[in-house]
């Protein structure tokens, strides 16, 4: 299997020899606002050369103002007033792909939410460039795909997300085939201290209060059901080539462990830190290098602190179970699982159904859209619009 | 400051193209029996060529049986009888540096106990080998003299003290100029629930007990006082080449967290493990490999498990505090600690004095043992001498 993440560096290599144009998609939410205060603190390193937004173009204009050299896109740009018009503005549907096809970049940041994010992913590979990694859509729909493009063009992944920035920070010095075991830690999300009794009838509010992060709302309802980390096993299957046997999860609340690598040799290298973004998106920018950080509060292992790990509970997390079965079957299980959803999700959230049909529209959509082998892109498109249909028609 | 131990490597070095030839010092104790465990597990690997044994003459024989090409030395010979004799045998007081002197040998495991292992570590490294360290008083002693031999002779070290073992594996893949602070755990050792008045007439049974590791007498009791802890803050030092004053400590109880690195990033990189030395030996002898282990208990970290810290209580532990002043006051510092440590705890094991005289004999002997700059061996050696006269003295 091809290692999408670049091999584990010796100390003294250094990419960082030239200022690195970054393109990033999602500029406006959680990712994309974190990524822009590391470009505001090293502006001798990057050059923000795009941004796209999906939602908020009062944000985008901001970015406009602050970073003048940008191009901008996004639909937030579909009804954009005069006063932008100055500059090239890429709108409607395939604005992401044609920003990677006309701007002169290094690394696209991804971060993105959802389905959309895989053909950006792909363009950019296809154009040879790097992608920091944050829309974990891309692996989990379309892992197959993506890893094969990054074979025909030699690129490689910079994990975003914490616990697969975690483990790639844990796997430097060592060779991959020398893991016997990634451990991917849970919070457990907002309903972690309830039973499957008590999840009947929570408010979308209630499910919107994640504990220990701060983040979008699709997120934080996935880190609610666990979708999220199943997606999160599915990813690091692709971004680490380690098989599904040899990826495990761990109750961890406090969130501070972020994610574990235990080698054949029992010795067991862990990420810790504070729930703060900054970090592994600085690090898949910087990498190999680490710079200092602005952070509010950093993680202090001085002090007096306890850290709790909790055997996982498939059967309160049947979701998470998921993650192997819809793993190994590959084809378009991933893209049909994320779509049903990405739509209960907003179903959800516009109160139409309750919280615990989230589970019951993923689990129907696999049983009901057909599966196929070795999906192109299209083939996943159109899974992907099935699954949302059938979703929306199942109420 | 010269890097004492290996550069963190790229993940493809391998330095194990050949068969290695191993000589063990202090092979019948815990650390040398742990050693030969992993020489039997890969006799590929690994050629014993020589062993030296301190005090039991009996487990010396039955290495011997069992290796039958090994040179035999050691203080345990020095009344050997007959049947030893096909051998050359090393007798007497200057026979671990006779053996390294005539045995042809690539690494020496030093796991001696005491100042008396500072001669060997220098010796080998005059004879341009590289040596994996268990003896921490070849650096907490001679960490000067240490140094300046590596650099001189291109020869580097790797650490076998289970908390050196960890922050080498965490800085793997990183450069040590990115490290903020190395956090080194320590259990609290037999008396951490108790306070001072409380450790007023301990028995030596009493202070024998370590609840975590099984080890030899004089580490247990000097994990009870925290001078053990002392001496692992100046290996560090000498180790990682790290200032004093980024080196800190944590009372961890369950010592299940070996040790930690804060990087300059904020990220904190920890290896976790059970409280067994194969793995910290194994990992000084392959490296950078990473091999299967066996071992009774390994750690699970899928399963339940609560981990604790604590800020450390210097009033509690002030042994532990003069890590900071001796190891930056330097020249026979710490020769004087240790040497005073060595014999008050000998003291101590035959009841002739009480468990916190053992600190007031340490500070009585820094206090009235003149300084050296930049001492030499024989310096050393002479500020031994004179500080364990002068504890046996006082008493």
């Amino acid at each position: 299997m091809y290692s999408a993440i670049p091999e584990p560096v010796s100390s003294d290599t250094n990419h960082q020899n030239k200022k690195r144009k970054v393109l990033l998609l999602g500029a406006t939410g959680s990712i994309g606002s974190q990524t822009l205060d590391i470009l505001r603190e090293y502006p001798d390193h990057f050059e923000l050369v795009g941004v796209s937004a999906g939602f908020s173009l009062k944000k985008l204009e901001e970015i406009m103002k602050e970073f003048p050299a940008v191009q901008a896109g996004g639909i937030a740009l579909n009804d954009a007033p005069e006063m932008l018009a100055s500059k090239k503005l890429y709108r409607g549907d395939n604005q992401m792909c044609d920003m990677i096809r006309d701007l002169d970049f290094d690394i696209l940041v991804n971060a993105t939410v959802g389905f959309r994010g895989l053909e950006p992913t792909l363009k950019a590979i296809e154009k040879g460039k790097d992608v920091a990694l944050a829309n974990k859509e891309s692996l989990v729909c379309g892992g197959d795909l993506v890893l094969e493009a990054l074979q025909k063009h030699g690129c490689k992944l910079y994990p975003i997300d914490s616990e697969h920035s975690a483990i790639f920070q844990c796997l430097q010095g060592n060779r991959i085939d020398q893991a016997a075991r990634l451990i991917i830690t849970a919070s457990g999300g907002s309903f972690r201290n309830r039973n499957r009794d008590e999840l009947e009838g929570v408010s979308v509010n209630e499910a919107l209060a994640h504990p220990n992060w701060a983040m979008g709302k699709r997120i934080t309802l996935d880190s609610a059901t666990m979708v999220n980390k199943a997606f999160e096993v599915i990813e690091a299957h692709y971004l680490f080539g380690i098989p599904f046997d040899q990826i495990e999860t761990v109750l961890h609340p406090e969130s501070i462990v972020h994610s574990m690598v235990e080698f054949k040799d029992h010795a067991i290298i862990a990420q810790l830190g504070s729930a703060d973004m900054h970090l592994p998106i600085q690090y898949a920018l910087c990498y190999p290098d680490r710079m200092n950080i602005t952070e509010e509060k950093p993680l202090d292992m001085t002090q007096t602190l306890d850290l709790h790990f909790k055997k996982m509970d498939f059967e309160r997390y049947p979701m998470l179970k998921l993650a192997w079965l819809v793993g190994r079957e590959k084809g378009n299980r991933g893209t049909v699982m994320n779509a049903a959803d990405e739509q209960a999700v907003e179903l959800f959230l516009d109160e139409k159904i309750g919280f615990l049909d989230i589970e019951t529209c993923i689990l129907e959509a696999l049983k009901n859209i057909k599966n196929v082998e070795n999906p192109t892109f299209e083939d996943l498109k159109k899974a992907d619009s099935e699954a949302r249909q059938f979703v929306r028609d199942l109420f």
